[in-house]
């Protein structure tokens, strides 16, 4: 008789954001500190966890369809060509497009700027029984808001409280937050940016502006830090994910995910009639025969 | 030397509502009209497609974000069971799920009504980049509308001039309009209803009322005759697909939305920075040596 295998880990827990205990610094972005040690092996996981990803998603789709109001929310956050775009394709693209809600936050606009700075988040809520997913987000608010002092250190500093005010205001709705920061080497961003350049299909990704963004790298890690750490909640965790590999970051933001709605276990309601008269309606009484 | 091949057929051709010649009842809903003849080839060729696809929706969203206008519209008509949501999951998934924007039309609430009924159809209109799903659409009130009575015969009968004039409209702010009506047997959908009765996975996506709907089938083909004749416009064409096997009307809206992107041939832009300077940017004077 075969060994018991050990229970499985929480891939969650092996990237979660463990505030007091969180360092930036020694998180590897190359490392691949569990799972797949490979591509291949990756690729080969991540198949399955897509087949069960569907499954559970056609099931939070259903439940919101009855009535439920459950629904997920990835946030994905990372430095310019940390791959959130890649992510979406890979991650998102594993499940059924009508089920998703993406949403990308560019610079604001004049009419974004004239209300508080979770106005147009709020507007990008998923619907229930929708999984969501947000290409940057309102931590943008304390990212390039401190780096590029867009506001007051007063104004940014207020904000961690008040972001966490609203996850947890998500959280009350029925939202489960899940937000994966995709760290990048400034080694490999620069081998991106330089693709970017050279492949004439990839140069509408580039902007001039990416090599100023480039240089505040180490300003931009130690707002991450603060804003990881003070803002990983219960009501919405945050995961440092090593992205220097996107065979690795797809395979965890994946494993991740399906974490989460696992935990959802989302239920297919019951249905507001009877299958059985139902079923009798249709084959004894068919308008049609 | 080998001979040359016939150029390849138009798909679009074949399945296109010609008014004055389209008769609705004369379209076989189990028919294989043109292309694979079976489901393998269709997968086959799915395959291709999807590669495709996929690359012209980049490029289209490249341009977008270049600054370009276009985008394309796919409507998706049809009775209950014909196969809606099965097309979305398996042609609008073969595409970045960034790229789409999917929108599902209900029977429209107490706020919708109290607009015309092209206000919520213009508040989902896809952005410029963008591949826009909808899942029911305008066309409803032409179909439910009047076979239901909800409104006076001279209130429907308006709106075919004020769909085409609608879509006109689309076409001159740069979106490309395709309309795919899933014809399917009353046979068939008597099928799929008891399949979804019986699968307790499925029973969501039933509704007591589906059946009065059924009983009304002829009433609704006629509804579609005059819906697809008045309202397949150069700017808005129809597409009749037979749709009683769903691996065909899978790879016939597929091809229909390949041919209809390849004649968009949305073009990369052009970078708005000089690609030599910004690499030696990078290269001599990256912030970050």
């Amino acid at each position: 008789m075969a060994k018991k295998s050990a229970p499985v880990q929480s891939i969650r827990d092996a990237f979660r954001v463990v505030p007091g205990e969180f360092d930036i610094a020694k998180v590897d972005p190359a490392g691949t500190p569990v799972g797949p040690a490979d591509k291949a092996a990756a690729a080969a996981d991540v198949a399955l966890v897509g087949k069960r990803l569907d499954e559970l998603q056609e099931a939070l789709y259903a439940e919101g369809s009855g009535g439920g109001r459950r629904r997920v929310l990835l946030v994905l956050q990372g430095l310019d060509t940390s791959g959130k775009g890649g992510t979406i394709r890979h991650v998102a693209g594993l499940v059924n497009p009508q089920g998703l809600h993406i949403a990308s936050f560019k610079k604001p606009t004049a009419a974004e700027l004239r209300h508080d700075f979770l106005w147009r988040i709020r507007r990008q809520v998923p619907e229930p029984g929708r999984i969501g997913v947000f290409d940057r987000s309102h931590y943008e608010d304390v990212l390039v808001a401190r780096v590029d002092k867009l506001v007051p250190a007063a104004e940014w500093r207020k904000r961690y409280e008040l972001i966490n005010a609203f996850e947890a205001e998500l959280a009350e709705g029925g939202v489960t937050v899940v937000k994966c920061f995709l760290h990048i080497s400034p080694e490999r961003q620069k081998e991106r940016l330089v693709a970017r350049l050279e492949d004439p299909l990839k140069r509408w990704k580039y902007n001039p502006h990416d090599i100023e963004v480039r240089a505040k790298f180490s300003q931009y890690l130690l707002a991450y830090q603060d804003a990881l750490t003070k803002c990983s909640t219960p009501a919405g965790p945050w995961f440092a994910i090593p992205s220097d590999r996107k065979w690795y970051r797809n395979w965890a933001v994946a494993r991740i995910l399906l974490e989460t709605l696992e935990e959802v276990a989302p239920v297919y309601p019951e249905p507001s009639y009877d299958p059985v008269v139902e079923l009798a309606r249709l084959r004894d009484a068919d308008p049609l025969r």
